[in-house]
């Protein structure tokens, strides 16, 4: 094996340099404490859990980006974790056991097995919040806010909000009485933004003529807040949960519009990423220049049901990795140098105190000199007392 | 499967709840802000490397130790990080490729495919420092003094600190011209204490009978600074290169004694704990209650060679989760209860405004009442205002 091979990465383990990981750390500091200001508690799921902990009720996805380990100690298999969201879960559900709402955060760097190409690398760090305990509309526009004030929080200037709702689809799909094949057919019709292929699934599955034009209409229903208006027109006549769906969605993007006027919302009704998973509204954040999704998220009630407790849930996550590519670093250079001996004593007092005042020092060792460091001021001994001097940069 | 099984976490994978988590993410800042105070710069490795990096001159302990996983896209093997320094060593070598000095700093979760009685759990989170490119005595002390500076921030009170340095039993048996057998025969035999096998052992592989006594000796060297004097006197005709090692022994243990004069030290002059991987000085720091060390850390020259440069590299590293449990945290009850709704105008504004000077402020949800949520204050509308009110608890 040659030096080189041993400096090759896997291809998206990437490792973060100075200054972008001070940045990082930066961004999660600020992030974190704004999930405690609102609330949240910070939680510290397990790197590794048994599969079948890691991947109940979470659909083939989440199994085909999760890397397997066998577990020396029990024969088990393990995962690591792939996607946090089902470890708050079952924190919630079963480690807390808290009655009404709670508010739950994380941190952490999370795997994949391969690079999604909406998603980043394979080592991204999801940082994020969930709301358990409350099927409120208010819950989930806290959850929105809150994804929002994030991105801000980021330094994300302009921000574009897509908004849906699962129920739309879901509920036709019901009054349709389509079967799971049907269903995923008109589905995938949907996704591909294909009229043709639309037409020949809903003409093939959908016999109610009314129903029909409605699963057709759903393939145009996307666009500004003006697609709202003309949901509500074709959707006159559709089922009552239907036009729940409708409903809340309206309530969300006024809640939303209301505290964010500047940010620009686009709904996409036939939008239904994560449908296996999703229970209710669902949303994805962009910023321009950005080709995937800054922050996603959305309601997911009953996860912990597989864990002893069915539980309303609504939360979102982001990738720190990517979020604190938003700002660059300032590097601040007010670091002082301090050399590696001198003629006065006293020298390790002086630094001492200099850092219990918060200033960074760096100490020379033998043979360093102060150029290259960063530093704006250097210790220098006269008349036998240790004082800060400018250092010529 | 039943519920039960999908709550059981693999033995050593512990998942941290508030408010514990609380408190580990306090003290990650804090070690951090004292690592970069001191000159470190953070780094963040990846999570998971190609085994042939991550293994690359580190011996069979950590091999067996790291978590193995196929890289779907290549088939090449890969390891999860069960340790970071070497890590950090390949950045410093080939990443950042700095001349002189360079200080970095790290925390990050690692894995241990088994529990180590002397390491705790499978999970740790890894916080340390490595100074490169200085192979002074100057360095070892900054490394020492930082690791004590790490251990009094987070909480600790008694420390003992275990200061040993590989050289003199190295230079021993290098002058004695022992073969790699003997040399773990008689390492085994000290480290087991067992002066009948010493014996044995150094009667059957060291003819000279002045360098047999020393060997001997070196399995009566421990105990507190005394140990020093006789190790002066006990290898007064030892060569050079023993008694230059014990001079670096002896100007560390007086550099720590003048700064830190109420830790007590202690020498063992046969421990030779990760004696394949180091090269010079090493220590362990210990609490009383605490069964294994807090802070480990040494000297460990020449890892980046493997990489293309071989550096000069000292540095330390302790468990943030193990640390986490010396301070209790005191959850502050500082939060404000706000109501899910109110017969004034303006809720959500003074929400956000209390949180802009830094209040924690939990918005009730429907249906969910202010007991239980630790909080001192209340949002309460009075004359068409929200004031703030105290909250009986």
């Amino acid at each position: 094996m040659t030096i080189a091979d041993r400096w090759l990465l896997p291809d998206g383990m990437d490792e973060v340099l100075p200054p972008q990981a001070s940045r990082m750390e930066e961004l999660r500091r600020a992030l974190l404490d704004l999930f405690h200001l609102w609330g949240y508690d910070q939680v510290m799921p397990p790197p590794v859990e048994f599969l079948d902990s890691l991947l109940t009720g979470t659909g083939t996805d989440l199994d085909l980006q999760t890397f397997k380990l066998t577990d020396q100690l029990t024969g088990r298999m393990m995962g690591v974790t792939a996607d946090v969201t089902p470890q708050v879960a079952r924190i919630d559900a079963h480690s807390l056991k808290r009655e009404g709402p709670v508010r739950l955060c994380y941190c952490t760097n999370v795997l994949r097995a391969k690079a999604d190409k909406h998603q980043g690398g394979r080592s991204p760090v999801q940082v994020g919040v969930e709301l358990f305990g409350s099927a409120s509309l208010a819950a989930d526009l806290e959850i929105l806010r809150l994804a929002l004030e994030s991105l801000s929080a980021s330094g994300a200037g302009e921000v574009h909000l897509a908004l849906g709702h699962v129920g739309i689809y879901r509920n036709l799909v019901e009054v349709a009485e389509l079967d799971a094949e049907a269903e995923y057919a008109i589905s995938a019709a949907l996704a591909l933004k294909s009229p043709g292929q639309l037409e020949a699934e809903v003409s093939r599955a959908v016999s109610d003529p009314a129903l029909a034009a409605m699963f057709r209409t759903l393939g145009e229903l996307h666009g500004g807040p003006e697609v709202l208006d003309q949901a509500r027109e074709a959707f006159a006549e559709a089922p009552q949960a239907v036009n729940d769906a409708l409903d809340k969605l309206c309530e969300l993007y006024q809640g939303v519009h209301r505290e964010h006027p500047e940010v620009a919302c686009y709904f996409d009704l036939a939008e239904l990423r994560g449908y296996q998973y999703h229970t209710g509204m669902m949303f994805a954040a962009y910023v321009p220049g950005y080709g995937q999704a800054l922050a996603k998220g959305g309601r997911y009630d009953d996860t912990g049901r597989a864990f002893g407790r069915a539980r309303p849930a609504t939360g979102f996550s982001m990738d720190l990795k990517l979020l604190a590519t938003l700002a660059s670093s300032e590097a601040a250079s007010d670091s002082v140098w301090a050399p590696a001996e001198g003629d006065a004593e006293g020298l390790d007092e002086a630094v001492q105190a200099l850092r219990r005042q918060g200033r960074r020092v760096i100490q020379g060792l033998p043979g360093q000199r102060a150029a290259g460091h960063g530093c704006s001021e250097q210790l220098v001994a006269r008349d036998q007392r240790w004082v800060l001097e400018p250092l010529a940069t």
